[in-house]
C-alpha cells in the first residue's frame, strides 16, 4: 500500500479497498472538489396513493437492491426505532450487501451487529460510532471501513453526491398521508428535523416512518410532501425516554465549573463578550457552565448575544426567551423544552445541516459565529483533537460539528479536564485527528489555559488583559505528573475506518485492535 | 421550417433559431425528458463581507457577461422596482445579450423597452408580459422568442436544468447582511417568496436587494444566508402601493355573483363540498365571489376545508383564523392582510413554487387540490383556454398557475362571462392554447355550465343532482348570438413566442402581428 503524509502527519494509503482512492487532509479551505452539485432524482408526481401497509413494501417499492446505500437521521438519538427496525426487515428481505449511512448512530443500535455479521450491511458511513458497535468495528467486523464525517461534511457529501442515497428511511414524529412532516409534535417528538432535510433533498427515493399520521396538512413542514415518495405508519418509532431527556440542568461539578470560568475568562479577554455575539455551545457539563455563567453576567451587564447555533439545550430557549438571544438556529433539539419551543418560537429557526456547517455553500452558520465551546477525548501538543476513540484506541464517540465549528468560529474554544479516568488529555499525539490543530484556538482545562501559538492576536489580547496563559507543553507536563505517561496503544494495520475532514478529504485512518 | 402538430392540433415547428429544438406537447403527462435535475454551483464559503456598496458591483463580482442569463422575482408585482434598476446599471455597464428570467413581469416594467431595442436585453422567458411590453414583443422588437411558461413549469425548468440561471438579483423585503431573507416585513413588504426561493436554489450566483437590512440573524428566513452571495442596500425596492393593494374586497358585480352561483351549484354537484375539503381559488372577481359564498355556506353547514391553496388573499387568511380551513399553502400573497398572516400565524405556510405545482416531484401541492377555480380570456369547444393573448392576438397577461393547478385538481372550473368587451368567450379555436382541454372540466359561465365530456362521471354526477348543464357549442352559439362570429386574427408567420406546457413541451406558438 502506498502512503500519503496529511497536513497533520498521519498516513493515508492512497487507496483503501472498499472505498476507493483516498485524498490526503491538506489543511482548512485546500481541498476544493468539484465545481457542481450533485443532480438529484427526478420523480415524475403521480396521484397514487403514498402510504403504504408495511416498511416491507415501502422497500419493495424503493427497488432497493444488493449493494445499495440507506440513510437515517439520528433525532431520535439514543431512542430510535427506525434504524434497526428497518434494517430487519432489509435483511428479512433477503436484500444484503447494503451500506447504511445514517447522520449518527447510537448504543440502541448495537443491535446492528448481527446484520453485520451476516454480510447485510457491510459499509457504513456516520458521524458517531458507539457503544459494542463501535467496539466490533474496532474488531474489524465490517467488510468494509467506516467513513466516520462530521455533520457539515455530510451534508457536503451528499450535495456534493460523494454520499448517494438510494433510499431514505426518516423517521417522522408528525407526518401526514403525503409525507408532510416535521419533528414537533407527537409521543416521539424530536424538535429540529435539520440532519434529515439533506437527505430528503438528494435520495432517490424518500420513506416516511411515522407512529403519528396526523390528518393534511401538516403545516409547517419541516420535510415537505415534494421529497417524500411513501410514507409507511407503524406502533413506535421511539422510545421517548431516549430520544430527549428532560430539561438538561445545570451541574455543579466544581471541575466543569473550574473549567468553564477559564472559558468564561478567556471569552472576555478575546474581546468576544460584547453586544451581538454569537456563539455555540454544547450540552456537555463544562460547556452548559459556560452557558449558565454567560447568562448571569449578561444579565448583569446588560449584555445580549444575537445568536445561539448548533444542538440547542432548553438553557439556550431560556436565554432566548429573557431576550438574551435574539434567534436561535437549530439543527438538533436536545431536549424537550427545545423540542417544545421549535414549533412554538419563530425566532427559534430550524436549518438544515447543510445550512448549519456546509463547507461548501457561501455561508453555512458555522460561519458566522464569533466563539464555540467544544469538548474533546484528547488533545495533542499541536492542537489537534480526537473526539472520536477512546484511550485504548477503541471507536466510540462521534464527529458532529467539532471539525465544522473549529474553522468556522473566530475563535474556538475546547475545554477538558486535565485528566480524565487517569489517562491525560494532553498528549504528544493524539489516537485520532478529528480537527486539526489549526483550527483550535484556545484550551481551557480545570489547570489553566492554553492559547493556539498560530493565534497570535489572541496571545496578545490575553496579555493586553492579564490572563495567565499556560504553554501547552507545560499543561501536557502537569497532565503526566499526576498519571504517568500512557502506553502506546498497539494496532493491526488493518484500517477500520477513515475520518474524513469537512471537505472530504482523509484527516486520519483508525486501525483495527491488536 | 418543418412542423409537427401538437396534442391540441398546434403546429409547432421542429427548431426555432434563438430557442433550439421543440417537442411538442403529447398530453399530460407523456413527456418524460430526463432521470436527474441540474446540479446546482458549488460555492467555497468564505469569510468575506457580502454587503456590497453598490448593484454595479454586485454585477462585477457575479462575473455576469454578454450572452447571460438573469433572473427575478415577481412579488412586488406592478410596485418592482428591480428589475429596472438592475436592468439599467447592467445596460450602463455595456453588457449586452441578456436573457431576462423573471417568474413574471408586469406594466411597470414597460421601462425595458429601450433596452430590448438597444440589445441589452434579447431574450425573455416569464410567465406573464403585461401592458406595452407584451404589445411590443407582439410587434417582433425581441431579438429570440419569448418562453412563456407556468409557475409550475419554469420551477420544473430551473430544477430540470432547461433554464440556467446564471444570476439572480431577489429583492427582499427584510434582510440581514449574509442574506438571509423574508418577504415578510419592512416598508415593501410582500408575504410569500416562494417563486423567489428555485432560483435561489439553482442560480450560479445570488444577490439579495433590499431596501430593509436588518440586524443579523433574520430569521424565519424563506432564504438562507447558504444561498446568498451579495447584498445590496438600495434607497427603495418597490412602490408599496404597487406591491400589495390593501384588503381585497368583494365586489357585488352581478355577472360575477352570478358565475360564482353557478360555480358552487357545480362544486356541490360533483360532491366536493364535504369535510376536509382542498381548493385554490384567485382574486379575480368572480372566483373570490365563490370564495365569499363557500364562507358562508360553510358557516351555515359546518362544513370545514383543510386546505387553501395558491396565490392568497386576506379573505383565505379570515377563513383560516374563523377555523374554516386547517391551513393555507401561499406561494404568493395577495394583499396586506395575506402579507401580515404569513409572518404570524404558522399555519399559513410558505411553499416554494416547485412544492406548489412542478410536476416533476412526488407530490406538487397542485395535486392534492379537490377543485380549482381558474379565469379565462378564451375557451374553445375543445375546452382549451387561453389566458395569454388579447381578443386581438396581443400578448397582455400571464400563464401563471393554470396549466398547473388543471390538471394537478380533482375537478377544475373555469369561469368565465360568455361575453367580454363584446367579443364571445366560446370559439372555435383559442388565439393561443395554454391550458389544455384535457385538463379543463367545468366551464361556469353567467349564461350556463357546460362539462367537459370526457368527464362523463360529472356529467353523471350533475345529472343526479340536477344539475342543468349546457353543450359547449350551444354556449358559443348563446355568445356568437349575443356578439356575431368574431373575425379572424391575421398574423404574419413571424413566431415571437412559445407557450409552453408545464412538461417543457410546447403547447403553442404566439405569431407576430400582421
Amino acid at each position: 500500500m502506498n502512503y500519503n503524509k496529511n497536513a497533520v502527519g498521519r498516513d493515508i494509503p492512497e487507496y483503501l479497498e472498499g472505498i476507493g482512492e483516498l485524498h490526503p487532509f491538506e489543511g482548512e479551505g485546500k481541498y476544493l472538489r468539484t465545481d457542481r452539485k450533485a443532480s438529484p432524482k427526478i420523480r415524475y408526481g403521480n396521484k397514487e396513493k403514498k402510504l403504504l401497509g408495511s416498511i416491507e413494501e415501502a422497500v419493495k417499492k424503493s427497488g432497493l437492491k444488493d449493494g445499495m446505500t440507506v440513510s437515517f437521521h439520528h433525532h431520535l438519538r439514543n431512542g430510535d426505532y427506525v434504524v434497526n427496525m428497518v434494517m430487519q426487515v432489509i435483511a428479512d428481505m433477503g436484500i444484503k450487501d447494503i451500506t447504511l449511512a445514517p447522520s449518527s448512530l447510537s448504543p440502541c443500535h448495537d443491535k446492528l451487529i448481527p446484520l453485520i455479521e451476516q454480510g447485510v450491511i457491510t459499509g457504513i458511513q456516520s458521524s458517531g460510532l458507539r457503544g459494542e458497535l463501535g467496539e466490533k468495528i474496532s474488531q474489524g467486523v465490517l467488510k468494509k471501513p467506516c467513513i466516520i464525517r462530521s455533520h457539515g461534511g455530510r451534508a457536503r457529501a451528499i450535495e456534493d453526491g460523494e454520499l448517494h442515497i438510494d433510499v431514505a428511511f426518516l423517521a417522522a414524529p408528525c407526518c401526514d398521508e403525503y409525507g408532510n412532516m416535521n419533528g414537533r409534535y407527537g409521543k416521539s417528538a424530536c424538535g429540529s428535523l435539520g440532519y434529515a432535510i439533506v437527505d430528503a433533498q438528494y435520495a432517490d427515493c424518500v420513506v416516511a416512518i411515522t407512529d403519528n399520521l396526523v390528518p393534511f396538512p401538516n403545516i409547517p413542514a419541516s420535510i415537505g410532501m415534494m421529497y417524500v415518495d411513501y410514507v409507511v405508519e407503524v406502533e413506535a418509532i421511539g422510545d421517548p425516554k431516549g430520544i430527549v431527556s428532560g430539561s438538561i440542568r445545570f451541574n455543579d461539578n466544581p471541575r466543569d465549573l473550574l473549567i468553564a470560568n477559564n472559558a468564561i475568562k478567556a471569552i472576555k479577554a478575546a474581546g468576544l463578550y460584547k453586544d451581538g455575539f454569537r456563539f455555540q455551545t454544547g450540552a456537555a457539563g463544562s460547556t452548559l457552565a459556560v452557558a449558565k455563567l454567560l447568562r448571569e453576567d449578561m444579565k448583569k451587564d446588560g449584555i445580549k448575544a444575537s445568536m445561539a447555533l448548533g444542538g440547542i439545550t432548553g438553557y439556550m430557549v431560556k436565554m432566548l426567551e429573557e431576550g438574551l438571544v435574539d434567534g436561535i438556529y437549530d439543527t438538533q433539539s436536545f431536549d424537550l423544552d427545545a423540542a417544545k419551543s421549535i414549533g412554538e418560537n419563530p425566532k427559534h429557526f430550524e436549518q438544515t445541516a447543510s445550512s448549519y456547517a456546509n463547507p461548501n455553500n457561501p455561508t453555512p452558520a458555522v460561519n458566522t459565529l464569533d466563539f464555540v465551546l467544544l469538548g474533546a477525548l484528547e488533545i495533542d501538543t499541536d492542537f489537534n483533537v480526537n473526539v472520536m476513540t477512546r484511550s485504548d484506541g477503541v471507536i466510540n464517540q462521534a464527529v458532529g460539528g467539532h471539525q465544522d465549528t473549529a474553522p468556522g468560529a473566530e475563535v474556538s474554544l475546547v475545554l477538558a479536564p486535565l485528566v480524565r479516568s487517569r489517562n491525560p488529555i494532553i498528549m504528544d499525539k493524539v489516537t485520532t485527528v478529528c480537527t486539526p490543530g489549526e483550527s483550535v484556538d484556545v484550551i481551557c482545562t480545570d489547570y489553566g489555559i492554553a492559547v493556539n501559538p498560530r493565534r497570535q492576536d489572541l496571545v496578545e489580547k490575553f496579555k493586553e488583559a492579564g490572563l495567565e496563559t499556560i504553554d501547552i507543553k507545560e499543561l501536557q507536563k502537569m497532565a503526566e505528573k499526576l498519571t504517568g505517561k500512557p502506553d502506546e496503544i498497539k494496532f493491526s494495520d488493518e484500517i477500520v475506518a477513515v475520518v474524513e475532514y469537512r471537505d472530504g478529504s482523509i484527516i486520519d485512518v483508525i486501525k483495527k485492535e491488536a
